[in-house]
């Protein structure tokens, strides 16, 4: 008995796009974003790929990838659930702002140590910026947090992986969970079992369906998954490693 | 204490356009159809009824519907369950025909028996149809009906109401659901205790938002609810009533 998962970053948005950090802010897919869905719901259906139960953050760029891929696949239809444990790493003060102006302000060590060390949290937001999320009514009762590093993020799925997601898969479901690039980072570190030093050179790319097949023990039978489609997906995660350069 | 629930008929379909009779296929929404849910999410906006949960059918054209407006209204993140139970009425071998066409084939009489009469089942289709839904992964498990009357979707939604929908009203949620002319009308008649007669007269248009405040024993404060934009609502149902005719 093995196990299926579907890992899915979103499509491109409108501060992908713009080359802005985005964290917890509710940016739209653009048009592109919109398009890289669909391909990614073609690809579930030609390879035979098809989830029983979807897993959204509260992002609208998450749920309308997991929309459009899912109609694109006949799969419309099946259950979902949200859970803000599966937002996006929040970038605290750095939300909203350009990632090669923070790059020039800062340094490259500050803005790499920013993006993918593990656990230095960028600055906190103020909480009356306008990218703050703490007047937000989707989190009432949940802890919104100023700023995360990686570690925090892990903090937050792991839990729900074992009391939400693992049960699903269990009963035999295929799960797929449509996310963001650091809540799938979390979610890969924890299955892969990398180290902190691995983790921080791995770069999901946008809209590219991960398989992962586990063993009993919900461990990969291939460490990394497969990539639906390998030779794009290792083109969108050098487009990410790249993000911020000149 | 009063509950709140929306209702809200799915957007034009591809054969509300080619006026086909559509049941359990599962068409998707047409250009008009995407902007009508658009324009239902605004509504629901500016009016300030903000779902917290959201029901739909398995089809597509009312997922889609719920998807498009709710995004429209910032309301995207709520949770989302999904049942058969809330599909449109199976139209059983009319599936695919075109109204006019069964018009003119069966006469007048027929043909509003089979629209509009409680409990007159049309024809039953055909298991090798290619408008069956027998062979369908979404109903694995649960009976699919080779066609129905209104009085048979009243059968399979009220206890759906009572077990699901109730109680998630009782804990003081705004509830939307996402459906159907005839699931829609099943309501309808529950909540405002309609004869067989005068659930035969009523149309429910595409894509508006028909608000009902329920009292404490789930009773609407005023009959028949109120739609959020009442005059496009009025001339909506009005074609609806035309349907089928020269």
């Amino acid at each position: 008995m093995t196990y299926k998962l579907v890992l899915l970053r979103h499509g491109q948005s409108a501060w992908n796009k713009t080359n802005q950090f985005t964290g917890w802010v509710d940016v739209p897919l653009t048009e592109q974003g919109v398009e890289e869905a669909k391909n990614a719901g073609r690809l579930l259906k030609e390879k035979g790929v098809l989830p029983d139960i979807v897993f959204t953050s509260l992002l609208r760029r998450a749920i309308n990838t997991a929309n459009v891929s899912l109609d694109e696949a006949d799969r419309l239809w099946i259950p979902v659930k949200r859970d803000w444990r599966l937002n996006e790493r929040h970038y605290g003060a750095l939300q909203g702002k350009n990632k090669t102006e923070i790059r020039d302000e800062y340094g490259d060590e500050k803005f790499m140590q920013w993006r993918r060390s593990y656990a230095v949290r960028p600055p906190e937001i103020d909480p009356d910026d306008q990218y703050a999320q703490n007047k937000d009514a989707r989190y009432a009762g949940d802890p919104v947090p100023e700023a995360e590093c990686l570690a925090d993020v892990v903090t937050r799925v792991e839990p729900y992986w074992e009391s939400d997601i693992v049960p699903e898969l269990k009963s035999g479901k295929t799960v797929m969970i449509a996310a963001h690039g650091n809540s799938l980072r979390a979610i890969v570190k924890m299955l892969d079992g990398l180290t902190e030093e691995e983790i921080a050179k791995i770069n999901i790319p946008t809209a590219m369906p991960l398989v992962y097949e586990l063993d009993e023990n919900f461990k990969p039978i291939k460490k990394g998954g497969e990539y639906l489609d390998p030779e794009a997906a290792a083109a969108g995660a050098a487009a990410v490693a790249a993000q911020g350069q000149k």
